[in-house]
């Protein structure tokens, strides 16, 4: 297990209320607002070019989300992460659908490109899809999440300085050199639309927090990932899932958290 | 009773769990995601005209839903609609709005022009909005739903050579020579936004089976009609009938869809 | 307390099902929605400028919420409430995150400027964003919803010739001459996103009505918080508080709503 200490963590996460920045898609803004809320931090969700660098000054993180992408969006989306970048504010990135059309794979790479990236979570599919060709080539087997996709994980981490995180029934979690594997999670977490992207704003709330992306990262999952489990003790269908996971979002002490975080080094 | 297969239609659903592919309004954007996951299949949102087409290829269905419409995604509707006919991928309309509004209704009747329509769902009022005038003038009582409006309906499904269903306390569903009347449903429906659209994605899940569409059409409505009175069982008020309701759509077995539907033919 | 007849206002309200037209932020649209559904009004979301003058000409009230912003949507709004103000519809502002950007308070102003408003509902840094240099200048600390920010409502009321709410654990309502103030809310409403906008829908319903907008906005707010409260005894944490949120706006009674709002005049 990872000695972090989670308990202080998310002390300090409802002492701070780090405000978060969201420039995300139309799906899933209403339940990721709602997430970060319960879990004790501050959404802004803000896309228009004319404010984003605005909000951002304001905020302790920001979160892209590609998902729902209209191409007047992209230019916000790298404003918004480029003010970031030069006030410090880590920028966490949700490649949502890349892979699935050239579109979002474009706007993907465009945004590695253009911004310092923090942290990036997103399922096999689309972390492989920024992978280099001679990465790809090797053929790793994204398409079922499983140790394999390690390997390219690392190797886009490294290529674009940041965390990486896989998600899938068990995340990996990667700065191309240490890996964190994160056991917490429950299956209709997969029935409920917009919990990778609230997975990815939970990192971001916890990254607010100005601590190791690494850690962040890890925190934010085992947490998302633990509400999951809770409320999967509760309800055993998606609509009385998503309530129940959202209270436990609020309900998890900080013992709790820090006794039932399943993270795993090496 | 009507003599489908119901149940073995259920159990591919959930065996293929088709993509569908929305292009869908703001406000229900969420709702018809999580009513597509809970029912067993998968949904994608994604509007710009940059990757429509891409998109659509990958899916077995798609929605075309004119609700918080703006003008410039009425080109994406008509260019994914355009490439689904070509590759035979169904295309399920639901003009929300249609009659209220003449940008509505020019919209409805801009998409039955350009595209091969599979299905059109509505109420009676926006069905109403697309006859020609010689249907209209026979002053068909309409607004209230009732079987007056059956005519109107198997006109206008011959005009467009597509299913039409209008749905209100019993839905009527016609090809233009055939009628099947669907008696599920609850009254608590009428009371949570996004149902009548949520309805219509549950028609595209079917007719993403590659089904005929007189019989998607009614499979879906009597699966969608049927979790609602499940959830009625369970819930009286609309917060909590909400969440019954996707919790109904995730639970019915194919069994419980073949013995309860209440699907009626002639 | 103040004498209105709020059980008749209701029973008005249910019995009309006044039709609220909302261009409305993108977080909070489908909880819009289903309050005014709830409530027992009608919803319709529309914003494109080809089609909204033609449906707030349909309208008993309309919402405008400047919530994720963006710029092509003022337009709608200029002329969405332009429309209303020469047909008498009583038109509501609510001025979400004027103060955290450039662009959203001159986006408030513009509006003020342009419309003829019957209410703005904010928190207290909204509505003062607003103020005059003269009166920002009194350092009135409206941070933390104090009394002291009823001199900065007033004085706003009476420079824009509306009814001014300011919202927190009391909630401020002035015409600029009259105070009310109401006693009704929950703590966990500031855990659910889209509470204020609801609120301000809320609002829009009962100034469907053609009553007083000083009653009508005293009637939202305390049916509203009411709904809180209620919700509040069934749920303690945010997901089921917001589920019985929803249940609450339907189940409320006439006699339970004149019953137990409390409102304070003076």
């Amino acid at each position: 297990m990872v000695e972090y200490d989670l308990k202080s963590l998310l002390e300090k996460l409802r002492e701070k209320r780090p405000l978060v920045h969201n420039i995300t898609n139309y799906v899933v803004m209403n339940f990721t607002a709602n997430t970060l809320l319960a879990m004790g931090a501050s959404p802004v969700m803000a896309h228009a070019v004319d404010e984003v660098e605005e909000m951002v000054s304001l905020a302790s993180a920001m979160v892209i989300n590609i998902g729902t992408l209209s191409k007047h969006w992209i230019e916000s989306m790298v404003r918004a992460g480029k003010k970031a970048n030069a006030l410090g504010v880590p920028v966490i990135l949700d490649p949502v659908g890349s892979g699935a059309t050239s579109f979002r794979t474009n706007t993907f790479r465009k945004l590695v490109r253009e911004l310092k990236l923090t942290v990036v979570r997103g399922n096999a599919s689309e972390i492989l899809s920024i992978a280099s060709v001679s990465i790809k080539t090797k053929g790793v087997d994204t398409a079922h999440g499983t140790e394999q996709a390690l390997e390219t994980a690392k190797e886009v981490a490294r290529e674009i300085d940041a965390v990486v995180a896989i998600t899938g029934p068990v995340d990996l979690i990667t700065d191309g050199n240490k890996v964190v594997r994160c056991h917490n999670g429950h299956s209709l977490l997969g029935s409920v639309t917009g919990t990778g992207c609230a997975a990815t704003t939970a990192i971001a709330a916890f990254a607010g927090l100005a601590v190791d992306p690494l850690e962040a990262t890890s925190a934010g999952l085992a947490f998302f990932g633990l509400a999951g489990e809770l409320a999967g003790v509760k309800a055993s269908s998606p609509g009385s899932f998503m309530v129940s996971l959202l209270d436990a979002l609020y309900e998890i002490t900080p013992d709790e958290f820090q006794a039932n975080s399943r993270l795993e080094q090496g």
